[in-house]
């Protein structure tokens, strides 16, 4: 009965040659997966209340194992745990501190559970409470893009298709937009969290639970909402993490294109915002540069996160039934994603709050042309169809770059040898607020229908 | 008002200069995008009734527009419909072939409608309607886990972690870990389902709809749950594409890690399952190969669907608001995707239909190491702390492994050197079935846990 | 010794069970590959003189071979060959029309071969072929940027970082440093091609070839470079195509950002470039658009290019030693990334022959705060540590830009009061020709420095 | 002249608002870039060096500043090295630190530099020098692989096509197929590093340099091959760190294949090799398991390396010319794949050198059927065409398994039922060894063929 030599491994008994050590730092996740401390406890704590219930353990060793577990919470707390040499994983940390702390009754923690679907109740823990966090940013940044469109709503910009300037909308427009896709991705985090939240701990290895613990009571303890259904898949089942790094990626990659609009918007050429000092940088050479670092950044990030994404569905492709190691590159795409992507929110949040806009250069970069489908629309009115319409509102636009003049230029004369329909009154085509004010449909860039936008983002953020 | 050379393109009017014939074929998507003509014709024959309401056609040029329509697709639906050269997509050459069936009236079909909210609800309603298919086969799937499930309860066979003989499992509780996994595929289909069924329609070409156009009535008409919001977001959403091709990325993983367990199962080494011949292929050199490629072809495909995934991540990244054309990397992605997956269902679904399992080599299989975790148990239910109970367990198996015997040929005096508790009936240990049959918690391997996960699994198919 | 009743699968012999229809379909790549036919006739003419050199055909037989595989080949030119519905690949389906052609000593041609070489060899010879195409087109491209680089060195523009206006430059400056990633992008491709040109023909389905083949007449015959050494290895090596894809991606994606440059020079509001026609297309809603869709489109390929390398290297990952059918993945990535790419260069190469600079609004985009980094230089030379002359300039930049004035406007007074080093001649900075002259070192933007990029790149493009 | 607040930063002349602590933990890369300080110091003196011969700096400023940087070099040696909130990066650190050696005179080292050439240069520096720890790593891991195929020749195991036994090979070839494909990784790894031992110093922030540095000094000073072009490009070219991404991402695919094929040789059910304990791992559940959890690690890290080399390529796509933010996302890329390969080949290394082949199991693992291409050959050398004999010996395998024995149980007889040709001298065919050793063509299975491939790999390692 003697101990084996390496010994708080958990599985040291039949072993006999030593490790190497470059194997011991290939293997080990401790580095990282101490960051679920809290929730491998909560997990314990949990699980030794169902063994006690099951009779395998009595509850004065059950009370010992909870009060030592709380004991480590709080070394944890206080920064106090120290870490030693054969600690691979926060899993064999904690109940190596539990044996030190309460002696051999520490060994009955393990009952019927297994590495497997620890590390998967751990995991599901840490991200169900982060999430929340995760939720909090995204509802306080999209917040923030409806108090702006709400606030600036008079200012008018173009809209642009292609990069080419298309036709005038709001500037507030342009705000909600970007507003909508967060609403989609908030959606999305809801609608995948149940899967998070499901209790796996009770399958074991792989094969279940057999002392007829009761999982329902796990399940109650550790506030999740489901319980998986089968064993085999709960071990191995990382579904709830490849959806959480896919739903990160595609918001990051909204959040990508807007940072691209702002990064344009700041360009000298454009012109239309100033980004605040605090989210810009200078350049090591030339004086006078004010980057968009953080807009860049933001950009960037877009990359990794669904290059996190790519890894783990690569280590998932083609995995025989069950755990396999190759599924420990979960954890630190795990904690990668959650730590870049709450950092692109927050500083997303920063810049959007912080930035100017200039609502003159906005303006002034209307250019007249970008009226043309109103021009085409005038002859709709007068029962043109519009292909024919389009096509002689085209003419016009050549006519006036042949001429080397603005559209407005052109005399009603010139319009109509173009088109006989085009009267005195093609003249009022050109203003701006009223073009912008015809698009009264939901979902078009009139005051009142981006007000009702406002109204409906604001009764949804209350809601949520 | 000369007609344009290229009278056929929606933009015709313009420019001068004639295209390059390698940009126009780098440019036209009609090869692919034909698939859409039903979707096209729906969208067009919803819009031409808003477009009534709204006082821009008369009736009667609505009817002769919806008429021309159907005709059109009839003849798509017959296969006359005649391309032609300068039909860039199908939504120009439906509406150059409803010019020439019914005359310039069709130039009013496009009023107050750009291509851009046209594309995205052409590719909405084609993958929503897709969308169906794919749940049947799915559930199609399913069902033949549970139903081999039921009927085969009996059989045994290992359980392996890491590919290493770990526990007896019933190869019922194999099968539903696979139902499981394509279960939550299922469900998370049925949640994106509403962020496809989306009415775009009325967004125009980024601003939204001067002409009051009724977007509920398009809603109706097209049967979609949700109308959007921001006609700028609209134009350029394709979330719900990327989410549909990341869908079908981890559904397809799920299916390439189901297919590599049978083929190690097909091997010789494990013998378990004999493919049918009409799933299996020969060698055109070794007379006596009969190859798993379905299966071998089916695991492949998981690099295929996220390929196609990553595509349209990577073209969406950093793009401008609105409609760009980097974004027609779209729709090829989400054709191949379909028929890949929709391929790959199938094709799981005869494997798995027609595949034989052969209890007798799962059963010898079985290695009495397999029971070591019992040993320990033995000790467990004893009352020795697990941890100790796992050393003293895994002690006898490095002494049956040192007299290079199986475990059973241990005697009850030499487990009694190992440890003082185990006495004459540890020998109990050495059977499979009741090994199994302890395994009771909800998820687990016994009969009475798969029944209760056959049972759960029937009635949601039932339900769905 | 009665005929399988499926014939003219390779491998028909020893099935009994008929194949599933949706099987047979997703098995199948003869819609693909039959672009290899003239790769597969000539490695099949190279192989049959290989095994009559070893005695295995006759003098006769091989003649017969060879010219009836010549009137294959002039079938496929002519576009006359007939698909039948068995023919599953083009190595099918060769052989099958071989055997009609000239009868039973068809089936000699087999001998000692196997699928697993012949496709190798066939994907290597039709990559190898197509390689030169591509180093073509390529080469072109850079001629053209180097040939505008040389014509156009007077034109000055802004230099951009992070998109801020940061120091003058010339515009071949610009040009040219397109024209080195794509040299870079030749030189890797070169480095690849003797992996691609490398013959694996011989190599049998795994284990080699039985009857003493002649390699080395094999190589000779089909004008590999180098010959595999190991036959295991050379039936599932893809590097080769792998190593294509990830070439390709990376010359993608820098065409994605010269396009993106393109892009933002042809907005209205940078306004420095003029596309073609030819590579504009324009909107099917308002008339005055001109939209740069080729440039859009370039930037989107690069997606699809590297999504295409994904597919692939997934698939590989994980699987067993030598060939397994996952690897059928790999020629539809392989065809569509060469059509893609090749699409992509040729519309470059349009693009940029045809587009028009504008001389005047470059210029006019110079703004004195580029001029910043001179202005921190000039006390550079007078002897002040950079990082305090860095600092000093930037004091310049921030009260210019207090008084709402041009740099140019404050007077040498105004720069004493900063540093008294600045004196009267500090006016002399205000020159971008004389400014872009100071960066004479080899890479800079001199007139000297950029005569030197090009006649580099012109001797280089005619050396190779 | 006052000193800015946040003086320690490259750029704090101009700026006034403070900046965002998240947004300066967002942006700082300190944290993981210090790894490269020695080669920031090496450039740093290189840098001096040329500044002083273009007269920028007295010789006893050089010295001043060489001497402080030797100072830097050994504090950062000896672990003394300590960082301060301000230091945003490695080249900010060691500038804030040689400030306060040396005093204001460190303020002229940056003159003419900017750090966009700055951290270019440390980078490939940095990679350059690792690079050589790679080479020998991969190196010594082919050593292992011929050694080993050298020592082992005498064994035969099944060779597998799609994971069926095809035909008998030797253990060695198996081995050497491995070595193949780490030949080419060597080979590629050798063609990219001229594009990472490239000189950029000297492009400034992207025009260049105006100071006549000499840039061939540089070079020499550095090591350097080759002296980029082009300033624009060099500042933003990162291909070399995408190249060697790539590198490691199909190195590592090479590794995930050996890995799953020893995964699948250490079952029970192949049971053809034992791990060495030093490289695997138990079960904190089953105390029989031994899990090969080196090879599983190995396998998954194929996912992680290429999900960095995707996250890389998504950043690069699209991005404008030279440099943006975006970019950063290169080093913590470079970084992990450098750290992640490097264990991977030192683990594989260590598996390899210390896992046992049992030739008994594998030769006992060779069946009949293997042979029956040999079967089909016989008739081939009477003069039977390939695809005739090929359906003959197709039709004994399947005799033999009505029949439910093994071929070598078929008598002459039996076989001249299914062809005349078959005669009494049929029975020698039941020969693995001489199965194996007909193929004697280069790369074949036989042990002339193998000792040939033992041979040249024997040199090439000699030679490099």
């Amino acid at each position: 009965m003697t101990e084996s030599k390496e010994g708080n491994k958990l599985w040291g008994g039949r072993f006999t040659g030593a490790t190497d050590p470059i194997m011991e730092a290939f293997n080990a996740s401790i580095s990282y997966d101490k960051r679920m401390w809290e929730a491998d406890i909560k997990g314990s704590q949990a699980w030794v209340t169902a063994i006690e219930k099951a009779g395998l353990v009595t509850e004065e060793e059950k009370d010992k194992i909870i009060s030592g577990l709380n004991k480590i919470r709080e070394e944890w707390a206080a920064g106090d745990f120290q870490l030693q040499s054969g600690d691979e994983d926060i899993h064999t940390a904690n109940e190596r501190r539990l044996k030190e702390l309460i002696g051999s009754v520490a060994g009955k923690l393990h009952t019927g559970r297994s590495r497997n679907d620890q590390v998967s109740t751990d995991m599901r823990l840490w991200l169900r409470d982060n999430i929340t966090s995760i939720r909090q940013l995204l509802h306080n940044l999209i917040g923030v893009f409806v108090k702006r469109a709400k606030e600036e709503l008079a200012i008018l910009m173009p809209g642009y298709t292609h990069l080419q300037r298309a036709q005038p909308i709001r500037w507030s427009h342009w705000l909600l937009s970007y507003a909508c896709m967060l609403q989609r991705d908030f959606e999305r985090l809801e609608s995948l969290t149940p899967r998070v939240n499901t209790l796996t701990l009770g399958s074991g290895a792989l094969a279940g639970n057999p002392f007829n613990i009761d999982r329902k009571l796990l399940a109650e303890q550790l506030g999740t909402e489901r319980i998986s259904l089968n064993s085999l898949d709960a071990t191995s089942d990382r579904d709830f993490i490849a959806e959480f790094l896919f739903w990160a990626s595609l918001t990051s990659v909204h959040l990508s294109r807007w940072a691209e609009d702002l990064i344009l918007y700041n360009t000298s050429e454009f012109g239309f915002i100033t980004l605040s000092d605090a989210y810009s940088t200078g350049s090591s050479l030339m004086p006078q540069k004010k980057n968009a670092d953080s807009l860049e950044l933001i950009r960037g990030k877009a990359g990794r996160i669904y290059g996190q994404c790519t890894t783990l569905m690569i280590s998932m492709k083609g995995l025989p039934s069950t755990y396999n190691k190759d599924l420990q590159e979960d954890k630190q795409a795990m904690f990668d994603v959650y730590d870049t992507l709450t950092g692109v929110i927050q500083v997303a949040t920063g810049v959007l709050s912080t930035l100017k806009i200039d609502a003159d250069r906005c303006r002034k970069a209307l250019s007249l042309d970008m009226l043309a489908t109103d021009l085409a629309y005038y002859l709709v009115r007068k029962g043109v169809p519009f292909r024919e319409a389009h096509s002689m509102s085209g003419q016009c636009v050549a006519l006036a770059e042949k001429r080397g003049c603005t559209l407005d230029k052109l005399s009603a004369q010139d319009f109509q040898t173009i088109h006989p329909l085009y009267t005195e009154d093609v003249m009022k085509v050109w203003d701006f607020e009223s073009s912008v004010e015809q698009y009264q449909s939901p979902g078009g860039t009139s005051s009142s229908s981006v007000l009702y936008q406002i109204s409906t983002l604001e009764n949804w953020l209350k809601s949520t």
